[in-house]
């Protein structure tokens, strides 16, 4: 069996993305999903002011700069790890206060070998006492571990009142794909018991939405019941660096920042050499024919907002029901970025509404 | 009473718009709508690979240059009336071919003093035979006159089966809001008598996306009836400049270009000095409690792509129901720059689909 670790240096996709997390000067990273004969827009150096069409919290979100080091990644797995913890560590430390704001509790838990944790709501509406959600974090599938990934699902738990089990998956170095999905698809397996799947559905963002994508996709190819729902927000749908806004929102994103930071580099240790276009990475090529109803949410900034949309898209043409939401000013995430914002309670309320819907009860 | 043509001479807004026009050298003409405080973000100049995620068709209409000229716009009336005149028969030329292939016939007629065209397909499904839909067209308010306004109600009509009527609205220079407003209006108490209005639909995109927000907004003040649906397309929401895709996609939409330019200043001769944030001007600043259901289409490269989203959140936080499609890597109203595209086909029917849905039979 090969040994994740040392397999990492092997891998031709991550080089290539690392060589250009270096020597990057202008965000045209993507060889891939472009024309090679039509003649490109140029467009002129500019500063984009901030917007006043949004709240106060987010136009401080959307005026973070972009820090100076963004093209510096860690160059081992042991500096990936430690990187990772820092950031977790960090993460965690602002949980109690919103968990104490949305009266949400957090349990630990291990599930068929998966480790998890249980949000709780201090009030779930009548409507809501029978459904159960799946929460896949996100962090570009190797960001996040334990507690540090639970701040979305938090957020879903409090203002939609649902109870949210969130699942800490492992994760890159250490565990590349397929691990991630498996431990998804556990605990799917194992939710059956506690909900009905009519009564469940999945939601996450970034790597977390290119995740609850293909656990559809998984589920689908392995016969197993489908959640009643699904929002996969920003959903890291297209590895390959396909997709426009890969493009058109390079550097104005000042979460992800281009395509081949660092977010692409973690995408890249999860794929392990497996091919970026195989959909159980890349969803968006998938067959998303027989999907639950899907909501998906995204930014005008987002570095991914393409593959947002084209996810949409494809589900519209497999002739599933889609809810698209993009919000204003947003780069990737910015809804679940402070739940202070009027911005984060509309959303996941809309989420809620969107479930209520379509789940049964 | 005021000559609409004099008058333009002491619009402030429009001056300050036509100086914004001739002297711009970066897209950030807006003053209205950013944070005046906070830093914003510098973007390097680049160049923008056209997607390889769209039709060729449409790979084709993103490589569209912008023009060199695009700061030149006609500087009096006569020369606007030439300009508008020339672009209008260019549009008329290609109108023929289109109506054949996709088997939709044209009838202009006079409707209690308002000219409009009926467009009527071949065949119409039996759900759609009493149904009617009313068409604003596009054009910045200024242009598209008589036949050349037709396209898209032409598209409408072939890919959704539908009869569609298409307002010949009045225009500055000569005719300045509220003409527009008030033809459509007269076109809508007219076609109560054609067909009850709760089988009936308004689309229209651009300048004609805002008409239909804002004869939603004059017939609630009205008490009339409201359409059992509307599908603004990009709509002209907000005429401040608010919005932050004027930034974001200024010198990347390739048809509007940047605010302040050709667009804003005929949407400045139909406003003629009255307060831009008039919601019958900027239906963004509507109340639009008790709407119809609206679906509304984008693209990631629109200059309006926020002035889109933001009328979907504000619909949804109304509690109207609001479907949103934003289509990968379009500029302003790439749908319908080609009917062979299949991004058009797919479209018109997502529109037809939604209001199959909603209006009665």
């Amino acid at each position: 069996m090969n040994n994740p670790v040392t397999t990492l240096i092997r891998v031709p996709a991550l080089a290539v993305l690392i060589a250009l997390v270096i020597g990057i000067t202008a965000p045209t990273a993507s060889a891939q999903g472009t024309s090679g004969t039509l003649p490109g827009r140029d467009v002129p150096a500019r500063t984009l002011p901030v917007p006043a069409t949004v709240s106060p919290q987010m136009q401080k979100i959307i005026a973070t700069p972009i820090s100076p080091n963004w093209r510096t990644v860690p160059q081992s797995p042991d500096e990936w790890r430690a990187s990772v913890a820092t950031a977790a560590a960090a993460a965690v430390k602002n949980l109690p206060a919103m968990r104490d704001a949305l009266k949400v509790k957090i349990e630990p838990m291990t599930i068929d070998g998966v480790k998890a944790f249980m949000l709780t709501p201090a009030v779930i509406p009548p409507q809501n006492r029978n459904r159960l959600l799946i929460h896949v974090h996100g962090g570009c599938f190797v960001s996040g571990p334990g507690e540090s990934g639970t701040s979305e699902a938090t957020m879903m738990a409090g203002f939609g009142g649902f109870k949210v089990l969130s699942v800490d998956y492992r994760m890159p170095p250490d565990h590349p794909f397929p691990a991630a999905l498996d431990d998804v698809m556990t605990i799917w397996k194992a939710a059956q018991k506690m909900a009905p799947a009519k009564n469940m559905a999945v939601i996450g963002s970034s790597a977390g939405g290119g995740l609850t994508l293909s656990m559809v996709l998984k589920a689908k190819m392995d016969k197993l019941p489908l959640p009643a729902a699904i929002a996969p927000g920003t959903p890291m749908s297209d590895l390959t660096g396909a997709g426009d806004s890969f493009q058109t929102n390079a550097l104005i994103d000042n979460v992800l920042i281009s395509y081949g930071a660092s977010c692409d580099v973690r995408a890249a240790m999860y794929a392990n050499g497996r091919d970026l276009k195989d959909p159980l990475l890349s969803p968006v090529y998938g067959d998303m024919a027989g999907f639950p109803p899907t909501i998906l949410n995204t930014g005008t900034r987002d570095l991914l907002l393409s593959n947002t949309v084209r996810v949409h898209r494809n589900l519209r043409r497999a002739g599933v029901i889609a809810d698209l939401h993009v919000h204003e000013g947003q780069a990737h995430g910015g809804w679940y970025r402070d739940y202070t914002a009027p911005e984060a309670k509309e959303t996941f309320e809309e989420i809620a509404r969107f479930f209520d819907r379509h789940l049964g009860k």
